[in-house]
């Protein structure tokens, strides 16, 4: 990990920049091995996955996050050097909020930016908005292209959408919905339910499961950069995310060790309750975790809050938020594995294998 | 985070050595502050609330676990040089796993690491053992004291053992009990679970949770060193974790927004959900988060696993093991969250405030 | 200092981009404090210092390295997240380059990238081109302006062209000339020996000295980041760099102890053959150093080399070089200085002192 | 580089701690490669070249420096666990330094160290000494070894004391002198020079030459951590060192690039002005540099200086000290230069190849 906070990753490191409403925001990716060749539309119709408009249950908002790529590649191959990457911002004007600049709102990072610096962008979030995700979307497509090439497939979708959970796993059809959710039936209720909340002026919560195929065992750095504090640090430097578990997670607490130890015969484990790692290493199972995410905190309801004078004041918050972040953080959670994957691998078996 | 992966930290390093059956683990602490009087017989304290044989809800097993420090100091105070602590191993000749050598045990990490490295230090787990826990309480017992002469204290106890759990949260009385429980009489039944297991020849799980008070707001460097996510690092690189939350946790996935969001007054917040942080930086409430362990997979049942040779073969884990790892991963969460803490501190505030 | 290897730096990092005829160059400073009232248009004259035509006795092709910032300010001021600034490249088209595309350019880094990554891109040098050191200007530029601030300032200058040497250090005098040499005579006559070299096809070397005044005692990193090697570690990834030397440098060999020393009275040091650090830490007087640049390996002189087929060629490089890097190197001596007086300082006293 | 100040290197670190009168002095090794069967009578060797008392020109204090490894070895291989090596001092006294404890010695960090941390170990420098080199010898040690089996080996030797300088390199005989200088005959002139130091209660300085053979092309990380960059940052980490110069160095000033650059032919480079190393990269060509070492700073003279209390003190060192650190400096030289190699080679290659 680097020191620079706003970079992640040991020897595929990346590092973000930019703020929601500022001139353009942007990636540098480091460290990628030579030689490869990036499928750039690829690339951009995993950030349309993510791209305000592009989800039908997210914001009306619309942005097609376009990506220029500034360095870092020849004759269509990377070279080695690092690839830098811009975004431009459709607005830049984030009239929507002025009202806003002086107000902290409820659930967001605007009172601890100020506490902390003393001053804060204060148009949309700035540097805390969500669309800084969309640089990691960019930097985990990359990677997931390199992975692809070494057979290994990443797969996030919806399991739960409020208190409505499914545990149905049908990954080959989770693409078709808007929700990427592996149970199509349930994804239509996800979806009623995100929908209503839009209606009632709320937001609702949810959580999103990713799958991991075809990884070598052998990944992943004990003692403190095991596969799953990686992993865990990635997700839970997501915006929204509150809580993360790998394999059974919470639900082993519940478990004897006799019910929850995965035994081997000649043909592998016999069950897969680690979720795919041991002892911070990949076993060479699928790999298995679930991120939880909070409800979006950008309401159309009124809330006491506080303003910068530190004066009690009501907020409305206006604009075309999304009722539930859960749909357009699918492909994020997909991108930040791909990112921690990669580096994994390099950390294990060096660049060139 | 270095790169080092036996290293954890930025400003505040910490680096673990040693396998359980060597001649002695040890940790080196780097980047402490200068003239800090560090209480050694009170670190030795908090080592001994983890030591084998200092819990009657554990291992039978009695070490003692004394500290030597061997640099860093000078008339009794931190010189701003490395810290270096020894702890020698009670048990090097470990004849208990004789057996084991060639054997994978169940949810252990003896086949990834012959997966990783083609070798390993067949030992009682060698460095995967839960025993290299025992230099990071160290470090955490020295990044505590000085936490506290800042005004922030840490506490952790059990919660849920199994599928039993409690919503009392008295911590005044939770160290009184060997399960640092917040709540007595919970605690008993839990005790009595922990012992059923071990009655059967089994183990079982749990899940832990940690208060940090007195934080100030502004501790967590965003974008991907957000507070959440350098916890979630270090929580999922104790062994046993299976999963982290913080707040509401999995449970905001089932929150609407206008339930989830803390609202302000003059006062200050009106409600906790977010757990004490806002956008990966400390608000300046009580920071909440629990994590989930699994069951002790060293249990006395015959199972299924391979031998190092890959063939099928029958295994029964002999010697004195937890029934319950979690009574003895209280201190060990608190320490991880201690040195995250100071780190976060040092980070946001340098070493002189 | 970070694992990217396009990174330099621990609490001030920068990150640098692009290669000389891609679309853009650019860099992104983390870990600046907030609310610091950048004035880019001094950054932009630091930036002009350096840029191609703007030197009479560097090359004649006319750049004009326009600077973009593209986020981290708000309303004139640093908000502590990242600043990205952009560089376009004016001549994307590298037709003088085509004919070198498959040669290893004697002196250049050609031979070695091709080596090392198996292809490289050949425009000018690619990454490897002293076209990134705009990007490095750009960054001290801003860590120049921050250290102002806290009094601390930094002056290089030209001090031995070829064989040429002086001993004069007359620094109020020294930006005058454009080899910022502080002995006007011999700038002249430095500049004469350029203009020959110019004349004749070839190209000189030369030394220059760099003097940090200001600096408080008590920054400088013991064991490993010595405030030296730091400053070695920067000045060495300089392309041309050939030697760093501190104080007396490699004279303190030839001068036995009782001379070499610097000895106190009340008033202080009575010398400073130490050049401003003991330990590897400021003493508080005059940090000086010198570097020693190659010659310009780009010359219009039949020179013998191989092509990518390891056939032995004849090249003549045509264009329009700098027959000397000095004159132009003198500011990026003193960007890098400031990137690393700025990170030492924030090492040793945090980004609020 | 890691953030803890007391690390070094990027995928092969080593933290070094301890005083030089404190209980142990040590270091651990992470990231070496597992399998690998480390001769530990070697290292001791290689440490007894360092050791007081080992070199005929130097101290005639006499200590042992026997080393103790902890852990990361299993069955006489690495098992790619951290290796700790403890290094007990011999004399945890210090009487000698009694007197000296608040008087600052000329050209010691006495001074920086008190300024920076308002305290210090003043028992023999305490964390400045010399000392800490020792903990530097074994980890190189352990380096050279895996250096060696891919082909590659490193030597140093004294090629300047005082004045008096040699041109000739016979590297061949080097070791069989106390200065391990390639032109025995200039070796006894040497010692004679340093052994006319030492009868005048004075002290002299010196340049070592180090030269790697067997180096392949492609080792070193553009942009900042360029070969000759880590190298400098790892000379200049070492306590007396001056000035760092690689190939042509300072002498590369005075040549027209004509001359400096290296032309290539059909059996590769004609010449190695560059001292193997274009853009940052090996080329292949011996590596070669220099280092400059300044006096020993600690003379039995009566010298000016101030006391703790910032009074005017006259101080006059006794005890046993080294009157040219050059000869003992040799194996340090060797050290460092080993621990950067295989850093590089695992960043460039794996720990695979």
């Amino acid at each position: 990990m680097t020191m620079g906070h706003n970079s992640f990753g040991t020897e595929f490191t990346f590092t973000t920049f930019g703020e929601s409403h500022g001139q353009a925001i942007g990636v540098v990716l480091d460290g990628i091995e030579a030689g490869f060749p990036i499928d750039w539309k690829r690339v951009q119709e995993m950030m349309d996955r993510r791209r305000p408009g592009g989800n039908p249950l997210g914001t009306k908002r619309n942005e097609n996050d376009t990506l220029t790529v500034l360095s870092g590649m020849y004759d269509g191959k990377t070279t080695g050097c690092p690839i830098a990457i811009i975004i431009p911002n459709n607005d830049q004007h984030g009239s929507d909020y002025d009202a806003l600049s002086d107000v902290y709102r409820p659930g967001h990072a605007d009172y601890t930016y100020q506490q902390k610096w003393g001053l804060r962008d204060s148009r949309g979030g700035g540097r805390s908005s969500g669309r800084e995700t969309a640089c990691r979307v960019a930097a985990g497509a990359v990677a997931a292209q390199i992975l692809e090439q070494k057979g290994i497939s990443i797969q996030a979708g919806t399991v739960q959408i409020g208190n409505l959970k499914t545990d149905k796993r049908d990954w080959s059809t989770a693409r078709s919905n808007p929700l990427s959710c592996p149970d199509s039936e349930k994804a239509e209720i996800f979806g009623q339910t995100i929908e209503q909340a839009r209606m009632h002026n709320d937001s609702v919560g949810g959580i999103i499961e990713c799958v991991v195929k075809g990884l070598p065992s052998g990944l992943g750095e004990p003692t403190f950069d095991k596969l799953e504090a990686l992993l865990a640090h990635a997700m839970m430097s997501i915006g929204a995310a509150k809580g993360f578990e790998v394999g059974e997670g919470f639900h082993a607490a519940e478990l004897p060790g006799s019910q929850n130890n995965d035994q081997m015969d000649g043909h592998g484990f016999l069950t897969n309750h680690a979720g795919g790692i041991l002892g911070g290493i990949s076993t060479g199972e699928d790999l298995v975790f679930r991120v939880a995410f909070k409800p979006t905190p950008s309401i159309a309801q009124t809330q006491k809050t506080l303003n910068t004078n530190g004066e009690e004041v009501e907020i409305t918050i206006k604009g075309r938020h999304d009722p539930c972040i859960v749909p357009r953080a699918v492909v994020v959670v997909e991108a930040m594995t791909a990112t921690v994957m990669l580096d994994a691998w390099y950390m294990a078996k060096g660049r060139n294998a």
